[in-house]
């Protein structure tokens, strides 16, 4: 597969061609990260420093720093800017002769931030000689050349998700360039500002940029953390989400408890016997039809759960928990299973505020999470059904004075539009391969014989079906950031080890051999 | 029966013994209205100028005030004070011969007010030429002498509940005093300064009085707005009431929905199963003993609620309801069997709020309507032993690690202390029957042949059960507000029809026949 975009790289080293470099790129990538320890740190910091909300005018700041870096380091880089939107950030890295290009995916932007509950500003990166909840205190930036703690952790927001990509993608390129090792692939790096907002724009932008991303032969997800235990992962899907919302009505205000308790309707119970007509207690969905809605798994997938780190014993020890969901099927199973949760209810009042009324309604926001194969339209049409076969009548606004009188229970459902698609990648797919073999490599090197953990699917949401589904490619997730990088939190950071894996994690990909594909 | 309390009653002119008049007491006290009622109008506004929340210090003031206005009307009244209480007004009316005694209730002190709330200031009473909401404006408070249109209301704070009957026992003293016209019964007069805030003080205080209230026969509640009808009414008992609050936990802290949703516990739904499992789809409570626990109802009550008018329909109608709980049972019948409501609901958020989490806890709080034979402890126990049934560790404060990773569901329950006791009082009783009597002749003059409806009991809560439980006497709550009197709300008013209805029902009462008793 030849790079269609022929972009004049001017004063560009990449153009010795694809023999073999006499020393391997990772060896090279981590020979140069341990020279230049501390420089990496500050120009992570550096990277840190820009404030990155998506749709605010500074977020513009950070992308040009990105692509002037990336520039630097060689990648015929640039913005691509749709009006209102966060600009994408797009690099090309063409390498001559190179029969395969690898898209890598990173988000600049991050989750807001209320600087009230960190314990230092969120966009002035400071150091840690460990974490904080381990005894860790703050310590100043290494001078270059000065050793480096891995146990360091670099405390910002977008730390661990997801500036850790851009801060290790730069010292490998930067290696490569310095030692005259060519990437065994075409690279096309995307930098997406607005993922914490949903990536709204990302599917327009995509299709704006058809011709250069069609050349794409895998996609390499670089977001998320590595693995509860703290061992690194690839991931090969995510869940999509929707959210929709489920009031019941009683009277048309609310009733003094005296005068009409036991006569008037008590909304709090007409939702909890829809609610419990939902989902078992054992948490096994008893909506008509919701494990038909899926497809189902190969036995590569199935192979990979089965290797998966029996953890759910931990994490329930963690997490105060004597029982889950689906017991005895693992965390891991179940998510690749659609799950339906109560994520709010709201009802009246509870403790200081709560008063002598039945509420006139109940409200219950459901939180739907979708596996490959599921829609929106065809879960929110099993969840509307559902309702209609408890005996409600089903509206989408308030209902009138006439509604209320003719119906004895009305729900009003809303939402379940938009919402994010599922996305599964075949491990049996042979590029799919090629990656989980560098992966391993480098996560060996890194952590140990084995340390790899390889998921079939993830709990989350990232825009994967995007490249997946819309543009028909394979697409992994390839996690660094340390499992406890408090991302979307206060005090969000990464600890440096999972910085340097990430340089050797890229190199090893960057430079995976041919054979297998 | 004696008046043991013997007090010189200074130039009072209840000197003349049990003699029936020649001129009805009734007709007296309507003759004196109808020459009096602009005066009468002015008098129930100055009464309502004295703000009268509970525990200010200015509600002695209004004490004060009413303890002069029933010196001057010939009672012996004084102020019973306890410190850090409001004052209790005590007024006692021996009536030479007489052989029995009436005690007669009313609470001085209101609801709190937020005076932004208003159409005008709470304290400064105005004339209305009807219900704001039928279109009626303000109007001047008429001169001595001027016409009185009984469609007008009075708008003040306190002006149907419960400031109203202290404004027409007073003219039918007046009335009775100037004419000569002779109580009946001995009348003791205790003027509540706490009802609003609980009464909490009230039991204290009777226990203090007790050598004057022992001497009371029967109690008569004046307080509570008419029928929804709009017809009088008289009702033999109250609810009580009292207050629990469930939580049940999942994880420690609220969880990622797409990282955990379909394997953490879903607080939402296990409460919603909780819920569920106490009462059915009909409102049939479903918790163990439920309906074995109060007093059954006689004869006499099954033939009051017969005669009730079959206002449901109305009700649903006005209300917006299609079906209510337990029906074809009317709300008057649903009244005396005990209520369980979900009175509020909270987890996580709902709306705009709602975030992708699986909420760490849910919070239910259960509001419980106890009738006559009911106590406290009682259903909170067969509460806790139905969640203790469900499979839950109950626990009263939040559970610790040891105990989240030991028991699979767990509820922490608490409340249930405290709250307000129910009351009935046997319609049988003969001194009630002499009531109903005299009641039923004053609402057939002032509302037509029959107006009056008996209830065997009401929905809401009085501190009813001091009187008939603790003391031991029958007790009977006698209303005389307008239905639509707007009760602890703003705009609160009174119905002039309803003020003239009271005077004459009171001049009724205080004349009722001795034969029956």
């Amino acid at each position: 597969m030849r790079l269609l975009l022929l972009v004049a790289f001017a004063a560009t080293p990449w153009t010795t061609g694809i023999p073999l470099a006499a020393q391997s790129g990772p060896d090279v990538a981590r020979a140069y990260r341990e020279s230049n320890e501390a420089s990496i740190l500050r120009d992570f910091a550096e990277l840190l420093s820009y404030p990155n909300r998506a749709f605010t005018p500074e977020i513009r700041e950070a992308a040009l720093y990105i692509r002037d870096e990336m520039r630097a380091a060689g990648v015929d880089t640039r913005l691509v800017e749709i009006e209102g939107a966060s600009p994408l950030v797009l690099g090309v890295l063409e390498v001559p002769g190179a029969t395969r290009t690898l898209g890598i995916y990173v988000h600049y932007d991050g989750q807001p931030v209320d600087p009230n509950n960190w314990t230092h500003d969120p966009f002035e990166p400071t150091l840690y000689s460990a974490a904080m909840e381990y005894g860790g205190g703050p310590i100043d930036m290494p001078d270059a050349g000065e050793p480096v703690d891995p146990e360091w952790r670099l405390y910002a927001r977008s730390a661990g998700d997801d500036k850790a990509p851009i801060a290790a993608i730069l010292p490998v390129l930067q290696a490569f360039q310095g030692e005259g090792i060519t990437p065994t692939s075409n690279l096309i790096f995307m930098f997406d500002g607005e993922e914490e907002a949903g990536s709204r724009n990302l599917g327009a932008y995509m299709e704006r940029e058809r011709a250069v991303l069609d050349q794409v032969d895998i996609w390499l997800f670089f977001d998320g953390p590595a693995h509860a235990s703290g061992r690194p992962q690839l991931t090969f899907g995510v869940r999509g989400s929707f959210g929709m919302e489920v009031t019941v009505y009683g009277a048309t205000r609310n009733l003094h408890s005296g005068h009409y308790g036991n006569w008037a309707p008590d909304t709090g119970n007409v939702m909890a016997h829809l609610l419990a007509s939902m989902k078992d207690e054992d948490g096994h969905v008893t909506i008509d039809g919701w494990y038909d809605t899926f497809d189902p798994i190969g036995p590569e997938e199935r192979a990979a759960l089965e290797a998966m780190p029996d953890w759910d014993a931990e994490l329930k020890r963690e997490l105060g928990l004597a029982w889950t969901e689906g017991e005895p099927e693992t965390l891991p199973e179940r998510l690749l299973v659609p799950a339906l949760n109560v994520r709010g209810l709201t009802s009246g009042n509870t403790g200081a505020l709560a008063r002598n009324v039945i509420p006139n309604e109940a409200v219950a926001a459901l939180g739907i999470r979708m596996v490959k194969g599921n829609t929106v339209a065809q879960l929110r049409a099993l969840i509307v059904d559902h309702i209609r076969g408890q005996g409600f009548h089903v509206v989408d606004e308030d209902p009138d004075m006439e509604t209320r009188l003719r119906y004895p229970r009305i729900a009003k459902v809303t939402g379940g539009a938009g919402g994010s698609i599922a996305s599964r990648t075949s491990m049996a797919d042979p590029l799919a391969q090629s990656v989980m073999a560098a992966a391993s490599n480098a996560a060996d090197r890194a952590f140990g014989e084995g340390a790899l953990v390889v998921a079939p699917g993830m709990g989350g949401t990232l825009p994967l079906y995007l490249f997946t589904d819309v543009a028909g490619k394979p697409a992994v997730v390839v996690p660094v950031a340390n499992h406890d990088n408090n991302q979307h939190a206060p005090d969000e950071n990464l600890r440096v080890a999972n910085l340097w894996y990430a340089i050797d994690l890229y190199a090893s990909l960057m430079t995976m051999p041919e054979t297998i594909f």
